[in-house]
C-alpha cells in the first residue's frame, strides 16, 4: 500500500513538474480536511494545479488508479462540497487566480477557477460594469466554488444567481478530455445546455478550469430603506406587496427579532429590539426613478402594517443599515460556538407560513433558532446556534433541521436555495426529487463518470446514509 | 405491416379513450409533415394529448414498438425541430392549452404546453406582470415549442431568453416516467439542473407537459429611438458604445440597407433608403430615468458617426418605428418565394466584422442576402431570399449558409442563437462543439433514451449527413 502511495506521488510530481505543488504530509493534508460544514475527512494527496493540462494529467492518473478527485477553492462551503469524504486527491485551485480579463466590448469576464469572487466585481467596476452574484463569502470564496455550487446571495432577487451569469466553461471530464461549453454570446441554443448542467453539479460531473462570465452595466445609484414590523407575518406580506407594486428591489433582506437582538447586543446600532422583524430593502437604477419608487415601496409596506419606514438619507446611512444585516452571522456566532446555517427556500407567498413553522420547530426542540436571509426570493437562512459538545442539543438540532427540510418541501420549496447538497443534504434528495427524478440525475452521473472518481459521495445519497451533524 | 399499424392505432385509441384525437388518414398526416424550415416528412400517427397520463401511455407504447415520438406545437420552427424525420408518432400539443394560471404572489405562471406564448404575457399584464421572452412568432407559437427550442427574441438583450424564465418543468421521460424538475422558487440548487438541460433539448430528452415560468414586474414605460448610419460598421460600433455608457436597452435591433429598401418598397414608411443601417433602440424603466438615458444613448450614437437620431415623441410614434422592423420578414418574402432565415450569433464586438463577411458572402455567391436582427446581443438574422425551384440558386444558398456558420464560429460565435439545431444544422455540430463536446451530449441522450425514440435524427448528425436545403 505504501508502495502504491509512493508511486502515485511520484506520478503526480511528474504530472505537475513541480514537487512544491504536491502536498502529502499529514499536517498539510489535515488543513484540507474540512470546510465550513461539519465533517472532517482527510485527503490522501493535495495538488495545486495552475493550468488545464495539469488537471488533465491528474484526472487521468486518478482514473488509472481509481481514486477520487475533489476540487476545492477556499472551502467556504456550508454543505460539504469540497470535503474528500472518500479520500483521494484534493485539487486546490486557490493558487490558480491568474486570469481575470474584462472584455468591455462584449460585457464579459474570463476567469480562472481560483479568482476571488469579489475581485471580479471590483475589476468590472473599473469599466463601469457589474458582476451581480454576491454570496456573503464573496470576499474569500473563489469563483470555481461559486460555479460548482451555483452560489446565490442577496441580489438573487433581482439579478439571479451565479448560473445566470455564466456564458461558457472550459471543463475537464472524468476521462480527462477538455471540452468547452457555451461560448461568449448571450444567446446560444446549439445542443444541450452543458454549461448549466455543470454549474451547480458540485464537481461531480467535471472540473471547471475556466469560465466566461456575463457582466452588465453597473446600476447608477442605489437607495435603501429599513422597515420595521410588529408582526413577523406582516413582514412576509410586505414582500409580496412591494413586488406587486411594480418594483423589483435589488435586495430585500429580513432579520427576525432574535437576529435583531443578537446584533444589538453585539454592536449597539440602535435597532428597535421590540419589533418582530426588520426588512432591509435596496432599490437600484436611475436616481430620478429611485426617489419615486421608494415612495411606492414605503406605501406598500405601510399598507401591511409596517411600524416605521426609514429611508437612508445618503449612501453612508445606507451602509450603516446594511452593517446590521452583515453583523447577524458574527453576532449569533458569539452566543454559542456551533452555527448550523440552513438555506431551505420556499415560494415567496409561503414565507409567512414558513415563519410560523420555524417558530413551532424552535419551541418543539427547545433550540436557539434565528431567522434571517434573502426574504425577497423566499431563501431564508434559519440558523441554529448550538454547542457541538452538547450531544443532546446536537441530536435535537439534527431533528429540527430535518423538520425544516420537510416543511420547506411540503410548502412547495426546496432543500437548498444556494448552499448546495454536498454530503450533508444528500439523504433528503429523494424526498424532494422523487425516486425517478433522482434516477435521471444518477443516469447522467454514471454516463459521464462511470468510475465515480469525481467528488464521490456528494449529491447522491449513499445506501443507509442518514443526516448527521455530530459525526461521532 | 398493415396489421401492426392497425394494432398500434387500436392501442393509441385505447390510451386516449377518444378516437377523434388520433389522426391516421393520409391528408391529416400530410398537414403534420412540415414546419417553417425545409424538409417534408410524414408521421405515421398523430395524437393530440390533453393530459400527462395520455402522454405517458403513448410514450410507453412507442417504447414497446420502438417507434419515434416527436412533440409539436404550432410548428413555427425554423430548424426542423418538430419534423418526424423518421416517421412515428407526432404528439400535437396545440389543443392542450387548458392551463394558464398566473400566481401574482409568487410572480409565476403555470402553463400547459399548448398555450400560445403571447397569451402568457397578455394574461400576466392583467396583474401588472411581464413575461419577457418575445420570439417573433409569439402570437402563433406555443410555449411548449419555445421551451423545447429555448426561443429568444429582441428582448433577449436585456431580459435573456426562454430558459431564463423557467423555474420548473413536468417532463415525461423516454421510459414513461413523470418527473418534476426545479420548482417554483427562484433559487434552487438541489442536484443537477435538469430544467435547463431539458429546455432547448428539442424534445430529444423528454416531453414537457407543464412548466412553471417566472414573471417580473412590468416595466412602467418605454422609449424608442431610430438611429441611422451611413456606414454599417459604425452601427456595429454604436452597439458597444451604448452598452458601455451604462445603459442596457430592452431592445437594440438592426436593419441593413437591403432590409430598409425592401420595407420601403413594401410599405412606404418614409425610411431613409440611402443609409447603410438603421438601429432601433428601445429603453424601458421609469419615465423620469428614460428621458436622461435616451440622451446618453443619442450621444453615444453620435460619437460613432450616426447620421441622425430620431426619438419617438410618444408610444404611437414608437409603434410606427417598430412596424418597420416587423415588416422586414413579410417585405423580403415578397421578393422571392423562398426565405432562408439564419440565426448565427457572434460576440457583440465582432458584429462589424460579421457584417463585412456577410457582404463578401453575398457577393461571392451572388445571392439576395439581407441582414437584420437582434444586433444588441450579436444575434443577427442573415436571410437569403431565393426560389426553391431554382436548383442552382439553392446550391449557392447552401454553400453561403455553410460559410455563414463557419464564419460565426471562427469569430467566437455559435451556429444558432435562438432557432435551434433540429435536423438542419446537425451536420455542423462537431465544428462548433468538437468531437469530445458532442460526445458528452450524446452520452446524456443515450443514457436517458437508450432506444432513441424521442425525436430521433435531431441535434446529433447522422453518419454522412450533409447540409441540404433542397431535399431532392
Amino acid at each position: 500500500m505504501e508502495k502504491l502511495r509512493e508511486k502515485i506521488i511520484e506520478e503526480l510530481i511528474r504530472a505537475l513538474g513541480d514537487p512544491s505543488r504536491i502536498l502529502t504530509e499529514d499536517f498539510d493534508l489535515f488543513s484540507y480536511s474540512f470546510d465550513a460544514s461539519f465533517g472532517v475527512f482527510k485527503p490522501d494527496y493535495v495538488c495545486q494545479p495552475l493550468e488545464t493540462a495539469e488537471v488533465v494529467s491528474i484526472i487521468k492518473l486518478a482514473g488509472m488508479y481509481e481514486i477520487p478527485v475533489v476540487a476545492r477553492g477556499t472551502s467556504t462551503s456550508l454543505s460539504g462540497g469540497p470535503l474528500p469524504i472518500k479520500g483521494g486527491i484534493v485539487l486546490d485551485f486557490s493558487l490558480w487566480n491568474t486570469k481575470l480579463e474584462i472584455d468591455p466590448e462584449n460585457l464579459t469576464a474570463i476567469v480562472s477557477p481560483g479568482v476571488i469572487t469579489a475581485d471580479i466585481n471590483e475589476k468590472a467596476d473599473e469599466f463601469g460594469l457589474f458582476y451581480p452574484p454576491d454570496p456573503s463569502s464573496a470576499h474569500v470564496s473563489t469563483i470555481g466554488g461559486n460555479l460548482a455550487e451555483n452560489s446565490g446571495g442577496p441580489r438573487g432577487l433581482k439579478y439571479g444567481v451565479t448560473r445566470d451569469y455564466v456564458l461558457g466553461l472550459e471543463v475537464v471530464t472524468a476521462k480527462g478530455k477538455v471540452i468547452r461549453t457555451g461560448g461568449s454570446t448571450v444567446k446560444n441554443v446549439t445542443g444541450f445546455d452543458l454549461t448549466n448542467l455543470i454549474v451547480g453539479s458540485e464537481g461531480t460531473l467535471g472540473i471547471i478550469t475556466e469560465a466566461i462570465l456575463r457582466l452588465i452595466p453597473k446600476p447608477v445609484a442605489t437607495k435603501t430603506a429599513m422597515v420595521s414590523f410588529d408582526d413577523l407575518v406582516d413582514s412576509g406580506r410586505a414582500i409580496s406587496k412591494v413586488l406587486r407594486s411594480g418594483i423589483m428591489p435589488s435586495k430585500m433582506e429580513i432579520m427576525d427579532q432574535h437576529s435583531i437582538i443578537a446584533v444589538e447586543e453585539h454592536a449597539l446600532l440602535g435597532l428597535p429590539t421590540d419589533v418582530e422583524a426588520i426588512l432591509l430593502i435596496e432599490l437600484d437604477g436611475h436616481p430620478l426613478a429611485l426617489e419615486k419608487e421608494m415612495e411606492l415601496v414605503s406605501n406598500a409596506c405601510m399598507m401591511v402594517n409596517a411600524r416605521h419606514v426609514q429611508v437612508a438619507k445618503d449612501d453612508h446611512e445606507a451602509a450603516q443599515f446594511w452593517r446590521a444585516r452583515k453583523l447577524v452571522s458574527p453576532a449569533i456566532a458569539k452566543i454559542k460556538p456551533t452555527k448550523i446555517s440552513e438555506d431551505a427556500t420556499v415560494p415567496r407567498s409561503k414565507i409567512p407560513e414558513m415563519f410560523q413553522q420555524l417558530k413551532r420547530i424552535r419551541e418543539k426542540y427547545n433550540l436557539h433558532l434565528v431567522v434571517f436571509g434573502h426574504a425577497g426570493d423566499g431563501n431564508l437562512h434559519p440558523n441554529i446556534i448550538a454547542d457541538a459538545r452538547d450531544k443532546d442539543e446536537m441530536r435535537r438540532a439534527e431533528k429540527a433541521v430535518e423538520e425544516i427540510f420537510e416543511t420547506a418541501i411540503r410548502l412547495g420549496g426546496t432543500l437548498s436555495g444556494e448552499h448546495g447538497i454536498g454530503n450533508m443534504k444528500s439523504p433528503f434528495m429523494e424526498m424532494e426529487l422523487g425516486k425517478d427524478g433522482l434516477h435521471m440525475m444518477r443516469l447522467i452521473k454514471e454516463a459521464w463518470d462511470p468510475q465515480n472518481i469525481l467528488n464521490p459521495g456528494k449529491i447522491f445519497p449513499e445506501p443507509g446514509q442518514g443526516f448527521e451533524l455530530s459525526h461521532d
